[in-house]
């Protein structure tokens, strides 16, 4: 197999055979890639300046190109040397860039003086259908605080830049200084007053377009949650308002170079304004929110987000392929490499509990274990004691919040017999894989039965209908969590994950079955003895030596215990929606 | 669902909802990021230098830090200007960093005097413990051809530096200078000789380990294939052979500076040496192999590789993820936003050919349209005529080659059903659904009649056997393309994947029936008349009728005739490897 290699006089010699790109991601060879200018300041931290733009770029699958107006050295703790690079170089890195390379967005960051007076020249030099677009974020002042161009004269250089721009993208501070007002006079306390600012800083700028960035100043919505609202206001007088939630995070430096990078990388793409600023928002937002922790303790806050977070690790990927031959040399690191990249919790398992580990291991009962766990307890709890339950068995609940329940419950089980084809495709060993096979084909027959039912209830006319149903939001956000253990999880998290719909019902009903007083014709009271059934009853028995297998075949149990507690909280929240239910007139 | 909204006075206002990360995904939070710092210098184009180094750090699920010598106007068509970075900047940058930031790993590349003075300094300083590894690539001129750095003394800088560092990276012109010889002298012509020149660089350099990198220098094996050798030599006097497959690319700007960063992130994730050059090898292999284009159409040679080559775009993602909110927004970009990543060839259908298009889409026949395709035909016909084949029909064919044959094609087989599991989740509609879970049972049925065959007919005495079938590197190479377009590719992908063996055995004993001259007791004749069978012809109607399908739900039909060649490819390589196999005694 291995046909280069005659013998060596060196004995502690090994060859292997790298192997090359996955098949079909090698289709796409000599690709295209959208390419994106960053001109901006270096900041060797790596948290903003075009270091967090290149690694937006990056993740963002687009190509980065740099143009340096100065570097920094800072950290999140502060800025500790500015050095500006020379005007003739930065002509001549900018010039070379757009004469040799593709560049099809250009997003700015801190600029000098000498910067802007280059990159205005060479822009307005272009015509107007051969000017990439460009993303300009108004940086006035680093995260850290510090200024680094103390020059006063920089919002003059923006207000010149910005009608060549394609957008421009100024927070509450910057918004205040580019109006000459303070943030307080910006009165950015509704949504309208936000549009108005936005249409006045069109005015002021004249750049086309102005996303108003509402992240230094969260409001709070009635029920006490915090949210961030960014306006865009467009150049045909259109406006969008994006709202997404808050993060309670300290680390947030480098959040306005990110967010006008991915814009950029998103308008490099073909994207239009609306969706680029879109996408470039839940970038962001998730990124602060996932978070990462690279700085050393004595760093408290103004730490950097996580650019990464949606990447996988190459070599993971490598040796997971079929054909990767370089087991030989993990002879020690064969233990280093996980075996998947599993989300890994901060094991709270001390050494006295260890022993409860292998006596679980033992003697079963890994099912008792996750649903005392605290983390996924109060979850169960208000899964298996949901007031649903309780209102079907003595037949309070309405009919029509009944029937959507059903209906969401329908499409439910499509999604579910769906994620458990993917749990065969993962089955570890045949017998595993011919009972998610079986279990597809149940969940089939099952929802059969449920269309009978319900068009014998509900006088449902065809089966048009059950095509027709539309996911709810409760539902859509636990099919969502399906997707996403099937397509990142391994077999053992998929079994976690679909555990809690199977145990669930079951310890539900067992809750409740003193409280069953609907008449026995009901619909209500067939539901309820489904799931108190000798079938549902193996079907659980079942279930909990599946659990007892996967528990031996990861240490990881932390993950488990996070999967389980997530699917609690979707499936409360699934029973929740069906209270909540109103049947639109 | 939209609370916070008021009525404005603006009517074209859009509210829109920001979804949150993906569930899964932010259980990970603040995670701690493996982070790599590069000590180099920047190329303001991206291929090389520091953009090069953050690319890689980030496509490597890295935090990257940056501590500049010097910056560089260039492009792969020359370097244009140097800006040396002041020594107290540089100094500032390094120290600042190490002091508040982690530091898993430290890459070096093209320095300046100064700057390996201050490293040196630096370095020196702290105990060989708290010292992070560092991957020293030992440039001395640009791929671009450019020295730049005169001063000739840069060697004695590297042979400074090494003795502090993990690894040092050498290509065949570094080796050389390293030692004091030409090229010539070196003699790098077989493996021996790389060996021990790169345990001559260890002595040299005094770095405990030695890359010794023959990208340079492809060598030629017997069947005239090119491949290219790379030495890792180690302080415990082991050695690893690397081989991988030469890319004839023209464009290999910055994969010095990329393997060096690729090395230094998997340090920085904790792998061993051995894993991290492995990994690292292929990334950038992958890189160049699949290429991207983003030099204008005056430069020829020396563009960048593809940094980017497997990550997704973050925004295609998101609009699949079923709690997206912003459709609305799509008003004109739902175009612009492709079904998914799909490998999108150049199309190849002119005006006219389009006519052909409707014409199949009307009447049926895409499978003929994909075996005609001048990229799929070659492949066919090697496939569907193939020796094998025929040699089964005549009874020639070795027992032990056609056990061999039915061994992997009983392993293929779990695979198949594996991929059609992947198939029923993706499934546009109940009934396709339906159907994939149907195949997946008679694969299953199939394989029973495939073991009960096998045992009467080569005695073998227990099912064990069947479950400790080792893939042969066809198998390997056939299902991995199966793995990669059951996670990248769409359900029709999926379809065009899963056609050419159903359709292709059929044909194959079309074309051979008339040869069927073996004995009619003879598993040979029983294996031959399964693919004339009924059941087997109802089977590819049905292929044929999904075709037809398939072909109406996409118009990038190139992607599919590309997917179809490639299957065929390795069909008929599952046929030689048959031919081939020789029982090993």
């Amino acid at each position: 197999m291995l046909p280069y290699m005659k013998h060596t006089g060196y004995v502690n010699t090994q060859q292997v055979l790298v192997n090359t790109a996955p098949p079909y991601v090698a289709l796409r060879a000599n690709e295209r890639l959208a390419s994106v200018m960053t001109v901006a300041t270096s900041d060797c931290s790596g948290g903003a300046g075009i270091e967090a733009d290149l690694k937006t770029f990056t993740a963002h699958k687009c190509y980065g190109l740099t143009c340096m107006a100065a570097l920094t050295a800072q950290t999140p703790q502060g800025v500790y040397s500015i050095h500006e690079v020379p005007r003739e170089h930065f002509e001549l890195a900018l010039k070379s860039n757009l004469r040799d390379m593709q560049v099809d967005a250009i997003k700015t960051g801190m600029l000098t003086k000498n910067a802007v007076g280059v990159l205005l020249e060479v822009m307005s030099g272009l015509k107007a259908e051969e000017r990439p677009p460009i993303v300009v974020d108004p940086v006035l002042v680093a995260s850290s605080g510090a200024s680094l161009v103390r020059d006063e004269s920089v919002i003059q250089d923006i207000k010149r830049l910005a009608p060549l721009a394609t957008l421009i993208t100024p927070n509450v501070h910057e918004a205040s200084q580019l109006l000459g007002c303070t943030e307080q006079e910006l009165q950015l306390d509704n949504v309208e007053n936000m549009i108005s600012k936005a249409q006045e800083l069109q005015i002021v700028t004249q750049c086309p377009n102005v996303l108003l960035k509402g992240g230094h100043a969260p409001w709070t919505d009635v029920r006490g949650k915090r949210y961030v609202t960014d306006v865009l206001y467009t150049k045909n007088g259109n406006c969008v308002v994006y709202l997404s939630d808050c993060c309670d995070s300290k680390n947030t430096h480098g959040t306005g170079c990110t967010l006008a990078s991915a814009i950029a990388s998103n308008l490099a793409h073909g994207e239009n304004l609306e969706h680029a600023v879109y996408g470039a928002i839940q970038y962001v937002h998730n990124a602060i929110e996932i978070g990462c922790s690279v700085s050393k303790a004595h760093i408290k806050e103004n730490g950097p987000i996580n650019h990464v977070y949606g990447i996988k690790t190459p070599l993971r990927e490598m040796v997971k392929d079929l054909c990767y031959s370089a087991h030989a040399l993990a002879i020690d690191s064969q233990d280093n490499l996980p075996e998947d990249d599993a989300p890994k919790g901060n094991s709270t398992r001390s050494s006295s509990t260890s022993s409860l580990v292998s006596q679980i291991r033992d003697s079963g009962h890994f099912f008792e274990y996750l649903v005392s766990d605290p983390r996924v307890k109060p979850h169960w709890e208000s899964y298996t004691k949901h007031d649903f339950v309780k209102r079907v068995a003595d037949g309070t609940l309405e009919r029509e919040k009944f029937k959507f329940f059903l209906e969401q419950d329908y499409a439910y089980l499509d999604n579910y017999a769906q994620v458990h084809c993917i749990a065969a495709s993962k089955a570890p060993t045949t017998s595993d894989f011919d009972k998610s096979v079986q279990i597809v084909t149940s969940i089939k027959t099952e929802m059969e039965r449920h269309r009978e039912k319900m068009m014998k209830h509900f006088r449902i006319p065809d089966m048009k209908h059950f095509d027709e149903i539309k996911m709810g939001s409760a539902l859509k956000n636990y099919a969502r969590f399906f997707d996403d253990v099937a397509k990142n999880g391994s077999w053992i998290h998929l079994c976690a994950a679909l555990s809690p719909c199977l145990m669930g019902y079951g310890h539900a009903l067992d809750n409740f079955k003193d409280a069953i007083t609907v008449d026995k014709d009901d619909i209500y009271y067939s539901w309820c003895q489904d799931y108190l059934a000798p079938w549902y009853r193996d079907a659980m028995q079942e279930g909990l030596v599946l659990l007892d297998r996967v528990c031996q075949m990861t240490d990881d149990w932390d993950s488990l215990c996070e999967i389980y507690a997530t699917v609690c909280k979707l499936e409360t929240a699934f029973w929740d929606a069906a209270l909540q239910y109103e049947a639109s007139r």
